[in-house]
């Protein structure tokens, strides 16, 4: 049995994870990939012992049998592997977007080597360049792990939904910012209380900007609409709304039209045109949405003809997203470089349009006080922008702060916009704040 | 662009969406088989114009222009078909798991043609001669429709769970008889009614056997622990117990304990013995299948190390299904035959165990009248036996019939039969009727 050699930069936790799933799982997985030995080669960190303890690995993996190692020594080992002609696949989990690693990943399919990777924050930037580099060099890219962990969806979309044209994607795609939302609607717990929990338990990382200020997940949509839409995710500029916009009343105000909060992913086209946006939305309780919690991912697809799909699956977590990694490495032990493999799958020229453009239903919430003719201007501007009205509930009151929650029926963002311009040119003192969120479902 | 000439034999629900599909979105298809032009060369059936109305399909796709064709006339197109050099690919959407269809399979790949079927009575029964056969003649065979209609689950355990290990499969594959017991369940109506209705709406087949005695679900089951455990389909021997075999007691019962009945398939391994059935089952409301009702399908994995998996989607409809060929279809194109693409994931020698000797939660319940000393009778038999009673709750009054509902903590049916001769030893009265339902979760 031929050996198919594997190096891994970085080793935190999908590099540790997947390091252990290989080398635990060598008999199974010599037999998936075709009865190519799967073999780390060598695992390249600046830390190997604490690496090896954490993940369980012998040290005779690693690089050197060392406490630290400097960026020079690291960087050392990576041109001995990329000049060691016995290695065919390197597994990049060091993440982040700098130029290095984009560097990096030139370096790997240049010395002909093929590149796994669950890298989001690069892909999301470089990653067209990247396939085209690779198709160029016909070496193989797996991105598997970049978007929602261990569900299956690149490869999904890749070979599954061939059959078939993906009118919208919707879903949970960061469990950081899920589990903080979770615990504000069902404990009532503060924003920052959440957060602090989400880091001791190990959700949210110590610096958690990217979970939420929803770039992470902006990220993963990018590079979804990018396989599914063909459009550079470079070039894809959409709306980004974190979860600190989140007011602790939107829960309050959510459930009395029997919903929450969540902060989602969607990508819809309609002709050529496609709407996007990551940012808190309301989801109704009879959405299966609604019952996802924690650090768990979950993403919707709805097709032309096959209907609506739903997946659902552990979004982080060292072994989880390494068993996506590793997913990668047989198909390309088995495959190898296979021609159109990173093709989008539409031939369709789509193009990004602007979500307040987009007729959606909208939870439009009026934070006011009490004061008289409150509904009635409200109603009456909506009424007077051809907004349709489906419900108006009773303010949530919270301390001096009236929240007037009124549904919509689909509209634009940009009609709200006008109504609440008017509501402001005729009562200027009526709105403290507002927001839009969009209703799924 | 090279064509890559396709004839489909039989046109009823699965051969006209998957035409209809191919036949509509050539552009698109084009560019995801890798700049191969699907070409339907001819679609083989016996009622070519009611066909072609049917489905929206010019008459010229068809092998004849005519109202009804014989059998002699049908092979002679077949046998054309095979004989024609630029075919490559032959989908069979006839059905059944005759001789004849096992034959025709053979013929196609010995003639050199790849095949896609979405026969899974078929594959049941013969896929895995099929498959060592089309191994031999370097041909591929697409099964993606085959279980669970649109749900991509064959693609995703040959490559997407390549990175992980599958501990258990379960979940709902037959929506005739989801929709029945939804229906009893949620509407209280009569099997009867309920079977009817699913007819009417066209669920249900006008013979509707294989859906209500659980052969449908188990022909799916089988396949999957094929794929999965590499156990010969045909050799499986597991327990099957259809949908008849539910009283409408059984929903109250379940219901008087949070949880509702849905027929279930379901497969384990513990250490190389893989254990399974397809039968009722109790489903609490906290478990994600309570809430499947009519004809969708869901499936849970769960996996060594990403943890549970849920995939929800269609599992019947010819568009649906259609779409599901199509993508085997597109990934043939792309690819071709490949080697090991048919190959059982796990290298580890598995064999089928009995089921009965399984430690599974139960629901017992007891058909008895009303008589003194049921509850302690009963509870000491189990006790005597070993067995953890969870929870005995209030017996459920249905004419003259008590139903005495006990849940048992983890045990075997073996265990639970000895229990229940142990009783009758005792009062031979005291049990009218009873059955054992696994509980979900």
């Amino acid at each position: 049995m031929r050996n198919f050699n594997i190096v891994i930069i970085g080793c935190g936790n999908v590099g540790g994870g997947t390091a252990k799933i290989i080398y635990d799982t060598s008999v199974e997985l010599a037999k998936r990939a075709g009865n190519r030995q799967l073999k780390i080669e060598r695992i390249i960190t600046r830390h190997p012992q604490a690496a090896a303890k954490k993940y369980g690995l012998p040290i005779d993996l690693f690089c050197a049998d060392a406490d630290v190692l400097s960026n020079e020594d690291c960087e050392k080992y990576i041109q001995q592997s990329l000049q060691n002609p016995t290695v065919e696949l390197i597994i990049e989990t060091v993440g982040g977007s700098s130029v290095y690693i984009h560097d990096l990943h030139k370096r790997i399919l240049k010395n002909g080597k093929h590149l796994v990777t669950a890298n989001k924050a690069i892909l999301a930037k470089h990653g067209y360049d990247i396939f085209e580099y690779a198709k160029n060099e016909q070496k193989a890219v797996g991105y598997e792990a970049s978007v929602c962990g261990a569900i299956p969806l690149i490869k999904v979309v890749q070979d599954s939904f061939t059959g078939d044209i993906i009118n919208t994607v919707s879903g949970i795609v960061n469990g950081t910012s899920n589990f903080v939302l979770s615990r504000m609607s069902n404990q009532g717990e503060s924003f920052e209380e959440a957060l602090q929990l989400a880091q001791r338990l190990g959700y949210a990382e110590l610096n958690p900007e990217l979970d939420i200020n929803g770039m992470d997940a902006a990220n993963k949509l990018k590079i979804l609409v990018q396989l599914i839409y063909g459009i550079e995710a470079r070039t894809q500029n959409f709306a980004v709304k974190g979860i600190t916009t989140v007011w602790k009343e939107d829960f309050m105000v959510a459930k009395s039209i029997r919903s929450t909060v969540k902060q989602i992913a969607f990508a819809t086209k309609q002709g050529n045109e496609v709407f996007a946006y990551v940012r808190p939305a309301i989801v109704p309780d009879s959405d299966f949405l609604h019952n996802i919690s924690g650090a768990t991912n979950a993403i919707k697809l709805n097709a032309l003809y096959s209907g609506e799909h739903i997946f659902v699956g552990q979004g982080a977590g060292a072994l989880e997203t390494g068993s996506a990694v590793v997913s990668d490495v047989v198909f390309i032990a088995k495959h190898g470089f296979m021609k159109d493999f990173l093709a989008p799958v539409s031939p369709v020229q789509y193009k990004m349009a602007n979500f307040s453009d987009y007729l959606s239903s909208y939870l439009l919430i009026i934070k006011t006080t009490d004061q008289p003719g409150v509904i009635g201007t409200v109603g009456t501007a909506l009424g007077d922008t051809d907004i349709n009205i489906e419900n108006i509930a009773q303010s949530i009151i919270s301390g001096p702060d009236w929240f007037l929650p009124v549904e919509v029926s689909k509209c634009s963002e940009n009609k709200l916009q006008k109504a609440i311009s008017l509501i402001r040119e005729r009562k200027p003192l009526l709105i403290k704040d507002y927001k839009f969120l969009p209703i799924i479902g």
